[in-house]
């Protein structure tokens, strides 16, 4: 029988094994973990920290034990591959509790070694903790239960998950983060809201802000300020577990990430690699490394149909990820337009306020929707949804939207189910699509960001919203016309470039085919008085700060 | 300038003349509806009368006024078409109030009369209430107040909506149905899930029972029993309003529908139709009527566009359709098994039992999937989910996955938003997918209704589960070998043909691919022992009755 040495026990890894087994019941399969547990659940992690989830025991979701009974696995923990052979096509294995080393033949290889938490040059840096696997999770909670001030480096995706599972251990929780905003795969303003949420549960969020020494009760801050914890964590980013494949001499890309092709085959014929230590293609734009366990878990499978003669490709990577906290949802997919603005790219963007179903039935609440636009081909380019309910389900749906080839126009025929407690007659996502097709028809929209340059610039801005509304909050320069006079003055505007605003755009929009009809240039503020104050309180010092 | 006059007044109808608005400024447009309201939001109707919506206003979500003022729309209440001159092209009108008529030309014609639930030719009909506008509403609420019992006949969305929310208000309800089950576009063992939750809310439940008769204090059902009554409530379909577009000789189809092409234009190329009226083009299989608002209000985009010289082509409809009632959910899209079934198609069958999030997430509940897919072309052709949570999330997507041509092994490459409290690394989808793609490679499974057939005709049936699921309830004819034990009995079962199963038909695949090995012909029990026992209790007199 042929002998397939799997590298990496947890979600790349061992999805590559269970499936090898199941298409080959003959072949020996021998899967390598240095670490304690396989097969535990990343994902789970900070909310044990919080007691969220309860049982530790509830994250193990398979023992060496249980896959030697069902699926005949040689799995080995506390044993590190050290040293891989491509010529011999052999792997260099040491069992970490007795130290003794052996070699061992494969007829093929699977890389699943995933990436480690990044440990940034600074003095003190070995006080910080990190978070990746149970062992680490065991020592965070060690440290919170006497902490009481945590100072979380980092404001990702698992950064903010601890931020909120320490603050619901009782902790007083700083967030710092390099960047201006938090959650790099949103863009400022849609971020801004998650920001929002973190301060008001009481998180102290530093944005715009590096760390630079851990001390003893403190730490450092950009300018030198001091922040007292007890407790830091590093949660700044990751680096590829790819010495073994460098060693080996397989190809990596100029970030230290292993090259791989659509079936997951490194540069060498037996030697496959998926999961975090992997550089992906990407939906649009350049390959980059995607840290998401559904991706290790496909990947992972398709490796091993590759292995066993059957291969399948795989998809170009959109990059579909999401993070609760504090009651709000933010999720994402694919590009950000900072991205593709910083790329020269033709984009439209558009944002929308719609309640999660329909406003009549109880419990509505209102989600924050993005959309981006390849300008020339209406193709979809990416979406963020930020809100209390339903933004899972919307970002999943133009995902696949995505996948299917979709544009952004035909989001409007979109059958989605409705009743009033699920969605709206036109659900959010076809109202996506209606805009996107007036947009693809010629109709202008103007950016937040875009605004201050246009006033400067001569362009009017109207106001349609009603007189109660404008007196809660203006747009500075703005003039007050409520929607249901506009008529009265069309004329009187015939000739002038004007932008119209209302609360989320959908009045803009009546407006501003009402007055192009009078012979007005028009322009409708996308995403209304909403987007705009997201947009300006995210990017204001104080936003910022 | 054109005047355009649009039949109807809610949601096709006024979704055509505010597009029409927009696109036009100068037109005349006359909204002409025969109710007292238009722009209501018919599907909150039921919820209203369980006071789940406590305001009635909150139902009316524009008023004549206010569409004048926003749309310079010319909407008149309680005035109804009476006859179409397409020749003259003129509409003959009647108000209500004073009986006065008039006549008014139009350049484009657009009908959205709906379709008016039917009253079925027994005894007593006119004692029965039904449910369409809110003048309907507030009878059966009048009614409601001083009743104790209710008969609600007919158990389709609007039948069990009402059927909930008159439990809700106190009443003791019974539902009588004359098809075998309720939710016709759900397969009879996935409208058994819900079935089941109607009776344990405590509606009595009476399937394959027809409505004879409604007398004083009861009603009378097929076999001359009697159930008490002060209530009756008619749900058993709709028959559209299509008399008025008869008469003026458009093409309607062999049940009464309105003909349309694919940009919404009846027979006479100056009227358009849309809505409950219209026969639509179907994602597969024949055209049929489709009774939804979101196709309505569609449509009704759709003809305004087409009458303004901007035509876009309606897509085929796919009937996705959700219903949420007793905290569970059941959507649908697309075809089901027992049409397929009828029709001779050869189609594969897939039936899920996944958690609607990870399971060491606290608040997991267990969701019911059903895929339905072409076997020759491997295209998605519906598909139904039950449970407490997530099941709109799903369908929706997969009804996104249909309408951009993925096939059913295409959903395992989707990029679901995935954190533990939203889904599983291999979200429910992927993992339809994934057991999608494994039978397209050739694994045989088998339904729940064709298990006892084959057990009679000699395969033999392996229970793959643990002693103590077995012990808990097992498949008649069935032999237990735990999944754990089985390699050592694979040889044993060597040219044998077995069918395999387990709880939901996960390890009954893992068991598949073993037995398979070695030189077992292997079936896996779709779904496992939970799809058979909702089969078989859903199908039972028991459950039938
Ligand atoms: C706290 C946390 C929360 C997360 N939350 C989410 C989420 O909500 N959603 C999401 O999609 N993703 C999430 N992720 C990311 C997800 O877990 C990863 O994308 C996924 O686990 C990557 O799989 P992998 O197989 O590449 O690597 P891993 O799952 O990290 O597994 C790699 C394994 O290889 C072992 N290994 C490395 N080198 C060797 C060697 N030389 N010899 C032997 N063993 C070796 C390591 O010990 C490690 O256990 C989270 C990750 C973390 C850490
Ligand atoms: C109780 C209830 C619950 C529902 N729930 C849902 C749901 O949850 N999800 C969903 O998708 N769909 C639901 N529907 C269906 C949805 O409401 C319809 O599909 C949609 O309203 C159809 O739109 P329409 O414009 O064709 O007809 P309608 O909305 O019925 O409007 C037609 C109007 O035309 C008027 N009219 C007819 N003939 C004339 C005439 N000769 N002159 C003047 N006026 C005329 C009628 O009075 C009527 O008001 C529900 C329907 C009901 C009744
Ligand atoms: C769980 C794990 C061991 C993989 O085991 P697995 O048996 O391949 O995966 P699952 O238990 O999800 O089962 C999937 C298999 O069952 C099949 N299956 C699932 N439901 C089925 C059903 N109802 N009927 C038939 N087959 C079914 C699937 O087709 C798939 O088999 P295939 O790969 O041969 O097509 C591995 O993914 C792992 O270690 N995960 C934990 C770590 C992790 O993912 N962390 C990140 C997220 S927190
Ligand atoms: C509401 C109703 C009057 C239609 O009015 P409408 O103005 O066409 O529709 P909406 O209020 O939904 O607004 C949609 C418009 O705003 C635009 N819009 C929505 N959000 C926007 C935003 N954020 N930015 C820009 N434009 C936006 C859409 O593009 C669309 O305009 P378009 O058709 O010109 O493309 C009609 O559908 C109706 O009567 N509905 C009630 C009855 C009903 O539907 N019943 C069944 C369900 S209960």
């Amino acid at each position: 029988p042929r002998t397939f040495v799997i590298i990496g026990g947890v979600a790349g890894g061992m999805s590559a094994a269970t499936r090898l087994r199941r298409l080959d019941e003959h072949a020996r399969i021998i899967v390598l973990e240095r670490g304690e547990h396989v097969s535990f659940a990343n994902c789970g992690l900070p909310y044990h920290v919080g007691g969220v989830i309860e049982s530790r025991d509830a994250l193990v979701l398979q023992t060496p034990q249980a896959l030697a009974a069902r699926f005949t696995l040689d799995v080995r923990v506390r044993t590190e591959a050290v040293a891989i052979d491509p010529t011999e096509r052999s792997v260099r294995v040491r069992d970490l509790a007795s130290g003794t080393e052996e070699s061992i033949r494969y007829d093929a290889l699977v890389l699943s070694p995933g990436a480690a938490p990044v440990r940034i040059p600074i003095p003190g840096v070995e006080r910080g903790l990190v978070l990746r696997d149970l062992a680490d999770m065991d020592a965070i909670i060690a440290a919170a239960s006497t902490a009481r001030r945590a100072v979380v480096a980092g404001a990702g995706f698992i950064g903010l998950e601890l931020a909120e599972n320490l603050r619901h251990r009782g902790l007083e929780v700083t967030v710092v983060e390099m960047l201006p905003q938090v959650l790099r795969p949103f863009d400022v303003e849609m971020a801004g809201l998650v920001a929002e949420r973190i301060r008001d549960a009481g998180v102290e969020l530093r944005l715009s802000t590096g760390l630079t020494a851990i001390e003893d009760g403190h730490v450092v801050v950009g300018d030198g300020e001091t922040i007292p914890a007890d407790l830091v964590v590093l949660s700044v980013g990751v680096r590829p577990e790819s010495g073994l494949a460098r060693d080996a001499g397989l190809e990596l890309d100029e970030r230290g990430y292993i090259v791989v092709d659509e079936h997951q085959r490194t540069s060498d014929p037996h030697i496959y690699a998926v999961g975090d230590a992997v550089v992906k293609q990407r939906f649009d734009g350049p390959a980059s490394p995607v840290w998401l366990a559904g991706l290790a878990n496909r990947h992972g499978r398709l490796a091993a149909d590759a292995i066993a003669g059957t291969p399948h490709a795989a998809v170009p990577a959109l990059g579909t990820a999401i993070i609760g906290l504090f009651g709000v949802t933010a999720a994402t997919v694919g590009r950000t337009e900072r991205e593709l603005r910083d790329e020269g790219r033709d984009i439209r963007v558009i944002h929308t306020h719609p309640m999660d179903h329909a406003g009549y039935y109880p419990g509505a609440t209102q989600l924050a929707i993005k959309l981006i636009i390849d300008a020339a081909s209406d193709r979809i380019l990416g979406a963020q949804a930020v809100g209390e309910s339903g933004a899972d389900k919307r970002i999943d749906v133009i995902a696949t939207a995505m996948a299917g080839g979709l544009t952004a126009s035909q989001l409007a025929d979109l059958e989605l189910a409705y009743a009033p407690q699920f969605a709206s007659a036109k659900d959010p996502v076809n109202m996506l699509g209606y805009v996107a097709d007036n947009l693809a028809a010629g109709e202008r929209s103007v950016q937040w960001h875009e605004l201050e340059a246009l006033q400067a610039d001569g362009w009017l801005l109207v106001d349609v919203r009603t007189e109660g509304e404008n007196a809660a909050g203006a747009i500075p320069g703005s003039r007050l016309i409520p929607l249901d006079e506009l008529r009265e003055h069309a004329e009187s505007l015939r000739g002038e470039r004007v932008i119209v605003h209302c609360k989320v755009g959908q009045r803009g929009h009546t407006a501003a085919r009402l007055l192009e009809q009078y012979g007005v240039t028009v322009a409708n503020l996308d995403g209304g008085y909403l987007t705009w104050s997201a947009g300006v309180a995210a990017t204001s010092p104080k936003g910022a700060a």
